[in-house]
């Protein structure tokens, strides 16, 4: 179904931009953990709106209310679920939208597949709202999966036409995870992190938006965890990271530059580390047939320039069928990227917390 | 699990490459239909080995046995299981596999995820083998689709570092898609095609693998089918598509591009086409908010280098944990892109059989 | 997951006894549907606790709060979640149980379970409230199937030794539901139910409880649904109906007495009944190989005795492994039966609603 | 879908009656599992036909190829497909009954919901023969179950009018098993089955059938396992349970007895044996809130009598809808019961290994 994710551990994510309030519910936590909530508010500020000028203006707070499954703060093994009310919507700003949908936005698609009942008011459960109760689950496995040695994080790889550093495949680690997640635009190289916020300061000045890159690792991951064929680690990340609105793209290890590649280059070597069978690069970004190989698992996924934009564009309206002239209106962010970095993780812990928490 | 894909039209595919078969289980395929079989084997030969000067010299006939499901040729609404013998194996070429691993190959995943039991001959079930029986269930789902009007096609999209010419993604058309499937090299720039098989002689001449990229285009795809987050149409392709093995990324639309384009760039106008509302422009690969706009869907994948290949590469020895060095004899694909083209159509057309035929 | 039914239709179920509220996501509603909210207040009205003086006199509410999935009272395709906040509850009165173990109760499987952090007040998430959303989710695929012209009503047949009068398994029609449902303690036969009313007041004047059978039928399902094997019509049914606490059998049709029966006695004949085929018994119970014959579908459930009783039982502290006396106070129903009967329906309904609404 | 059962340890059965084999792939089993096949065979032997004049006199080999995740006798990771060939098969006997349906059959459901396309020879893919690949699946969880100290046994609990004696339900062990399955006629009290064959031949010297039950245990269960509401112990057994064709009631513990009696005496008191705290009686069946306790699993379920008799019963036409009366030629079973005892064993096996095995 559209707002399951997962076997063991299972998230159902439910609500709308407008509806009274969004949340989820996740099923096959182990009991018996305590929910450290000041570390969950902290991950969940990296996703909220309002954070800084290159974000919407919309402020958020994003209190999330835990509804059931835990016990004086502890787990205690029933399926938690938590809410978080939608207090700041502007309901007015979306009447003309059923007539003349938003070029590349789910209107369109939304209205077709539900016969115009679809909730239109700030793209309904198409929101990217719908991303707060994800970051909420993934803030909650991350925390349990640090307990297993386990630690995630992403960083802005890319903006517009401007390329970050990237991870180093072989030796990333936690020490970097924790540097990124203090910054509010998490890049590893500052200086090309300057030349990114220009793209999105020019996007913005124009009333236009602009794409880029996010990058993922996984350290800490135990080996010959993941199934060949349909039920890879590939297969899995890929499944949830497509969950969060705006991904076109995604590829693990050298990716799509290991199609341009020789075997020779692209494979990578098995060496003695400290005892450790391991791979000298890392090119599969820890990922083989499917299985984790105990190196860090590494992917990157394109995210599209926020489709809301100030320019004039073409509709079509779906009454008259006319062709006709769109300005959106209100309050958007002219690049979705850095709110986007805790979501990939997120969708990266869920995958992981299924494999391994039960 | 590992072997399932689908809910409605569900796939299982096992099998070893040297086991005593390989096959498929099709459960949900609607009854009453007249399978080609003529057609099925067809598009199997596309996949099978031995076809060129370009692939592995071994011949498999892929003699597919339906033993379920169908009675006088036509589908009986049970489970259709078909099977493929394995005739053409030579177990011996494998005995030193499990204690020196193959760089970049499943062998040592699997060696750990199952304790040093697992099938080592020809790969096991990670080989490449097993998208026979998957391209059989999509080639059975391929005739079932085309019977509503629905067709999938691909094409080689680039090898190493040539790259060819993509579909036209708002006009491609079933008359492409003939073309391509009765060609042994599927490209739509027959110089173009040159320059890439010279890229695939250049690697085998040196011992040497090379990679590339496959695109997809999905035509007649009704409006309105998928979801929002975790099961829109990306997420099914991509978790369909990573179970082909060596593929290490996807993208739908612009993908990675649109990573780098502004929003202005990016959208897709709407028009009125005949009376239809469509786009101008198809960055969006046919998806929005993971359901079908009506726009063709398109997606790309990368396909890696093969990892086996002639050079002198550097392994651990399992047992003694000393680095060693190793070198694969055997029959290999140079490049394994053109036999996967059908396979990622099939993968294709299990996931789009799964939304529509039930 | 525990919490979840249904593939097409999926409700996941949420909260505890005591947590600050519980309720039930369901995603796949079709959109564009008006919830008749008084009826659902109605439907869930007959299993609220302090009806009558049969229950418990704890009060509840139950009121409902719709928090999406709804746009002015109209569903609009994303999932429905729908909460109940917990405002009647008295946690001290739990505060022994967890050494102290009640026979026949969940309390000590879920130690066991979760380590000891399961809440153990009011049950947790086995307690028989999390049928209050249950009932929502029923009360709602119910309105949407009555619109298919599907109908669903059960009643008491038996309470302890006291038999009713079944359901004519030929001929039970929505003219019986309409009656029953009218009714606060649901018997097609007043006269035994008084009998069976007798059972309940002197069960409650000992202190002591008592259990009995409901049966349930479906008319109106159209022929043809359902698939043989593990995915029958009794399968999912019997999954569904499992899923409410205290239920300890399920037969279809004959059930246990076709066991007892010839097979002359006990198949059905085909008739020709204005032109339909049908059958001149209905000892398959409108299921046949899985799928729906075009008979009503009739089952019969069996409903422990409530394990909370004031007689004093003994028990083993699960610290000292001592065998302790135990005596339970506060308040219980001394018959589960009556409130079950509508969660049976529901059970039912959302069977249904997952073969029919999508 | 009809044909899987499972989640971390999945089966999925193919075949139909007269289809070139029958078979089915497991999928999740344990790599490095030497299948002890003799033992195999002496347990699907029990299923067969051809036992003693209580059973059809047809013969069938049941001989199971093992096709893939084998390698030497030893599970190796890969799903392990096993197939048997259809080798004794009359098709010519079932010319007639696409006309004239059988009563209590599923020809004719199965005609409605396949459009008349269903494989009618022998019953299709509803015929009792696809118990054969369960009996397998199950025989090989069985033994992968018992070096892990759980085992399994059923046995004839009655037939027709006549009750044999029940398993003791706290004391029923792995002895009883052993002594059970080497019964051809599997019953505790030999007095009693003595008066259950009469009950047989009688039905057979009529041309008529008779029906039963049959109990199942579950010894060595570990504690703890399932969970509440959708996904217990009862909901899952009973689920596969119903996937073996005629099975029409399930009951766990008490079962149906439960709903006559008081909870007094229903309740089972918790008592320390050998520092253990299990319970004094066995009334919930080994199972609370969906969770093992620690005491034995127990389940019954009702098996109709075979529908088919070669006494004359009336049908409908399906083309000229006229009714018409009709005898059954051919060679059938009076009665399913003893067969059908491996059966639920594997059932239950199969369930267990689902939530053991992996």
């Amino acid at each position: 179904m559209s707002c399951n994710l997962g076997n063991n551990v299972k998230i159902t994510i439910f609500g709308q931009s407008h509806s009274e309030a969004i949340g989820v519910v996740i099923d096959g936590l182990p009991a018996g953990f305590e929910i450290d909530m000041d570390k969950v508010a902290a991950f969940m500020a990296r996703r909220a709106p309002g954070n800084s000028n290159l974000s919407t203006p919309r402020k958020e707070a994003d209190d999330v209310k835990i509804i059931s499954g835990v016990v004086e703060g502890i787990t205690c093994g029933a399926p938690l679920c938590a809410i978080i009310e939608n207090t700041n919507t502007r309901s007015g700003d979306y009447s003309k939208l059923r007539t003349l949908p938003r070029p590349s936005h789910s209107d369109f698609a939304a209205m077709l597949k539900h016969g115009g009942f679809n909730d239109i008011r700030g793209g309904g459960n198409f929101s990217g709202r719908l991303t707060a109760p994800l970051c909420f689950a993934g803030a909650v496995c991350m925390q349990m999966l640090e307990e297993k040695g386990i630690r995630i994080g992403a960083h802005i790889s890319s903006i517009g036409k401007v390329d970050g550093k990237r991870f180093d495949p072989v030796n990333v680690s936690s020490d970097d995870f924790d540097l990124l997640s203090k910054k509010s635009f998490p890049v590893i190289d500052e200086k090309q992190g300057e030349l990114m916020r220009k793209e999105i300061y020019d996007a913005k000045g124009n009333g236009d938006s602009v794409g880029g890159t996010i990058e993922c690792a996984i350290v800490g991951m135990p080996v010959g965890i993941g199934d060949p064929i349909f039920d890879g680690i590939e297969n899995r990340i890929s499944s949830a990271v497509f969950g969060i609105p705006a991904i076109k793209g995604i590829e693990f290890g050298s990716g799509f530059d290991c199609a341009r590649m020789l075997g020779s280059e692209n494979n990578d070597n098995f060496v003695n580390t400290d005892g450790k069978i391991l791979t000298a690069t890392n090119n599969h970004g820890g990922i083989l047939g499917g299985i984790s190989s105990g190196m860090p698992i590494i992917f990157r996924c394109a995210v599209k320039p926020t489709p809301s934009i100030g320019i004039e564009q073409q509709s079509v309206n779906t009454e008259t069928r006319e062709e006709d002239k769109l300005v959106i209106g209100g309050r958007h962010d002219p690049c979705i990227v850095p709110r986007a970095v805790p979501c990939v993780e997120s969708a990266a812990a869920i995958v992981v917390a299924d494999y391994l928490l039960r």
